[in-house]
C-alpha cells in the first residue's frame, strides 16, 4: 500500500456508473508521482492518506464485483512513528 | 489510476478478435512516460483522459470476460481542482 | 517479492474493519522507495523483512478473502548470504 | 499495455510445458528499459510491438488456463499517429 | 517476464508453511534493482534466470492454490540472440 498527501480532485466525464457521486482525489507521494484513487472514507485537502492500489480490493471496498477501479483511498493518517 | 494526455494512436495487426474496431490510444502522464490504453469513452487528440491500468476491471469496462486487455481510458477530465 | 527495513508505523483511521488490530509498517527498500505493508509476523523496528506485494496471495496470508490489503510482511530476514 | 521494439530472443531452459515452443522476446521499451514477453503473433527482429503485461489476459491469449505467464507480444505495430 | 542474475540467496523466518524448504534467491536485473523470487528451478549463483513476477501464475507453478508467493525464477537462460 501507499500513503500520500491530497492535493486535489478532478471532475469530468466517466463513463461507468460507478463513478457516479464517487470522489476522485489526487495523492502526492513522497518522491513527487500522484495517483488518482476514488475516496472512501471522506479525506480532504491535504491529508495524508492510506491508498490502496489493487483492483480486487478496491472492488470489495466498495461492495462492487464490476467497479473499474483499482486504487482507493481507505484510510486518513494520522501519525507515522518513527520506530515501529 | 492514472490520468495523462492523448498523444496520439497506434494502428497495427492486433491477433485477438477483442481489438477489433477499438482504438488504442497513446496516453503521456505528467513525468513522460506513456501507456497504450484501449478507448472506451471516444476520447480525442489532447484531451486530458483517466487511465484504469488493471486487467480484471479493464474486461468488465468492455464486458468481456476473456479480452486480452489491462489498460483502458474510462473518463474524460474537465477540471483538476488544486484542493479537494 | 520485495525486501526491505521496518523504519516506521503508521497511525491513523482506516475505514475497513480488517485493519482492526493490524499493524501497518512502513518498510523501506534499498533504493530509497517505501511501502505500507500490514504486519503477520512481529516484526519490529529496523529489522529486515521479507514483503509479498500481490492482494491476493495477502489476503490468503490473513485467510480473509475480502480485505482490502495488498501489501504484507510475510517474514523475518536473518541473512542475505552473497552467493546462493 | 506496452510498446516496444523487438531486440533480441532469449534461449534456455524453462521448466513449465507451457514453454515448450514458444518463443520468448525481449522487448525494448522507449525508455531504455525492456521486458520479456512471450510471442504470439510471429514478430521478428527490430518489428514494433504491442505487449500486454497481465497474467490473467495473457492466459487468454494462449487459451491455457494455467500457464505461468505474464506478458505476451499480441500484435504488430504498423504505424503511431501523432494526433488520435 | 523479467531476466535476472542471481547473486544471493536469502535465510530467515518466513512466517507460512508454503516456503518450508524452498528457496529464496536474490535476482538483480540490468538496472540495478532487484527482485526477490522463490526458486522452481535449482537456479544457482550467477546464473542468469527468467523471472515470472505475479501470483497466479507463480502460484500454478507451484501447484498451490493458496501460497503467499508472486515472483518465481522458471526458467535458467542459456543465451539471450540479439535478434529475434
Amino acid at each position: 500500500m501507499i500513503i500520500g498527501r491530497v492535493i486535489g480532485e478532478i471532475h469530468g466525464t466517466i463513463k461507468h456508473r460507478f463513478y457516479e457521486g464517487k470522489r476522485l482525489l489526487v495523492v502526492e507521494k513522497d518522491n513527487g508521482d500522484y495517483i488518482i484513487a476514488a475516496d472512501s472514507v471522506g479525506a480532504g485537502a491535504d491529508e495524508q492518506v492510506l491508498v490502496l492500489d489493487e483492483g480486487n480490493g478496491a472492488r470489495q471496498v466498495f461492495d462492487s464485483a464490476d467497479a473499474p477501479v483499482r486504487s482507493v483511498v481507505v484510510g486518513i493518517i494520522d501519525a507515522v512513528s518513527s520506530r515501529a
